[in-house]
């Protein structure tokens, strides 16, 4: 997702800064009062140096970008910082971060906070992101929504109203470990538990059922892209259904009909506007023809299982900020403090 | 549930009616602005005789009310009416309200509004049960609260702080007809989909595998009773597990399991404070050995499925207000728009 920059005579003031905290990457920008990008930029994690030192690299992330957008330190109203759970929002803390391993209880709001010299808004990254997608992205015209991020495992950030779900132990929206299948055979989670949404819908699984097919002896053209040394992941699985493989389209298929299940379960209990699918495995998304026909079969899976109160009027489709959500969704949770508070 | 009724020489003015309209009865209360009752009472619903025949015994109930409560009309700050979905609660009308068959698309709100003379704020009643709890009852320690009611069906309230989650198309809390189960072959729910949450855990679904296990040969002290005429339902179930049938103490011990699958998906995707059970069907509740047997079965599965962040903190308890609940919510919303109002 290409971001289209605007400069600071473009802009609306005041000026908010984002910070997206993920394992791999620190991602920051400068946003305008309407969520318009002056700048971004990233830097690698760097898990292993541990939290004091992020979160001061995070500090000067932060003052770099201000600098880098041109503007003054005062004429920033706020900055969010987006976190991966599990997290204590209101304490302002990291609790046992899956992907931030050494960063326990680390109290990161306000040591960054320190390090920029101004006040941090703490959110939950899919939360974050589900915000940015209402304040600038394919979300702008819900009043309630959520997002699913597909990746390795599934995020879920849920916005009703100005309300961000974070939840009474900042744990909403940890959606994707949600039983859909509760008998006893039911397929593992990376969570150790069995028949969560996100053992039949997120990238691990859809890699699993076809490693699965493939080694019950079924033909398929992944077999040779296999021996030629690729990697057998969600992107793989596109190509060739696009090359016609009938294995990797009912792959991508069947991975439809569980997340269709998942979204109908969310529907039938908070009951937003609009589901919006994001994150690394959207099969191509809306560019790609194979992401298209995924989401149609998403929607013929709703089709058949949702009541049509909600079935016929929810909208269901592709996010459209990819990985900028987090931090533009930082930041305008930022604003969206500041003018709660005013 | 006995209800303790106060004087108006107790009470804290202003006044609130609330009304519960259901398929066999119609349930009115007053209370005043601390959530005790001054006068309830109620008359069959009488749904055959048709929607305006009914809004215009609701009003004529409202009144009576207020009159048996010892009030002038202007002491009364709000009325509120809860209702069976499904409903249009910004447009104040019924949809289908699979209990009040001919009552479809009525704009209820409105025309008891003219019969009462006041204005009446319209709630989904499962959401009105559920604020009632946390208005008087086991939900005041919570900040958000879920309210699981057990009987033919599933029904759920669900409140965030002071917002009530209706759903953007008033089906918020439709929460029985999630999927747990999402073989092909799960169970059949009342509403002809496959592996809802109700199929599982409602009174209908434990008579049916008892039915079951009877059909299939199981021995049973659950067969002589049905051979003297007695009807299988829940409290039977109760009556012979109390006794110590090995049947019916499996079949409640099992209904225990698929409610407490419900919980942690609940707490996995909305983490309120609590999470409350309520209904015909909680097999006699705090004061049945059984019930208590049932509700501590229901925290074991909680424990085994839960993350902990959300498992070891969120309580699970039985709801105390009854059939009460859905009255005196409706009239805690009543007061809850009246202050947001002002």
């Amino acid at each position: 997702m290409e971001l289209k920059l605007i400069t600071k005579q473009q802009a609306q003031p005041p000026f908010y800064v984002g910070v997206d905290l993920g394992g791999t990457n620190i991602k920051a920008g400068v946003t305008d009062d309407r969520g318009q990008v002056l700048w971004v930029g990233q830097e690698p994690t760097l898990v292993e140096r541990g939290p004091e030192d992020g979160a001061r690299r995070i500090g000067a992330l932060i003052r770099r970008a201000i600098q880098e957008a041109g503007l003054r330190p005062e004429e920033v109203a706020g900055v969010g910082l987006g976190s991966p759970g599990t997290m204590d929002i209101p304490g302002g803390r990291l609790m046992v971060p899956a992907n931030l391993k050494g960063w326990e209880y680390f109290p990161i709001r306000d040591r960054v906070s320190e390090h920029c010299g101004m006040p941090v808004t703490f959110a939950n990254d899919a939360t974050a992101a589900a915000f940015g997608e209402k304040w600038v992205g394919a979300g702008q015209r819900f009043h309630s929504l959520i997002l699913l991020t597909l990746g390795t495992g599934i995020g879920c950030g849920i916005i009703v109203g100005d309300l961000l779900l974070d939840g009474e132990h900042s744990h909403g929206g940890e959606y994707g470990h949600t039983v859909i299948d509760c008998r006893p055979d039911a397929r593992s989670c990376s969570c150790g538990r069995r028949g969560h949404f996100e053992a039949y819908a997120s990238a691990t699984a859809v890699t699993k059922r076809a490693q699965e097919a493939l080694a019950a002896g079924r033909v398929s053209m992944l077999s040779r892209r296999l021996a030629e040394g690729a990697k057998l992941e969600p992107k793989l699985i596109a190509e060739m259904a696009e090359a016609g493989d009938e294995l990797s389209r009912q792959l991508i298929l069947e991975t439809a009909e569980y997340l269709g299940i998942g979204i109908v379960n969310l529907m039938h209990t908070i009951d937003p506007n609009g589901i919006l699918i994001g994150g690394a495995m959207t099969f191509g998304g809306k560019e790609s023809r194979i992401g298209r026909i995924f989401l149609e079969r998403v929607k013929q899976e709703v089709f058949l299982r949702a009541y049509p109160a909600v079935g016929d009027t929810t909208e269901i489709d592709f996010a459209t900020l990819g990985g900028n959500a987090g931090f533009i969704g930082a930041a305008g949770i930022a604003r969206l403090e500041k003018l709660k508070k005013s």
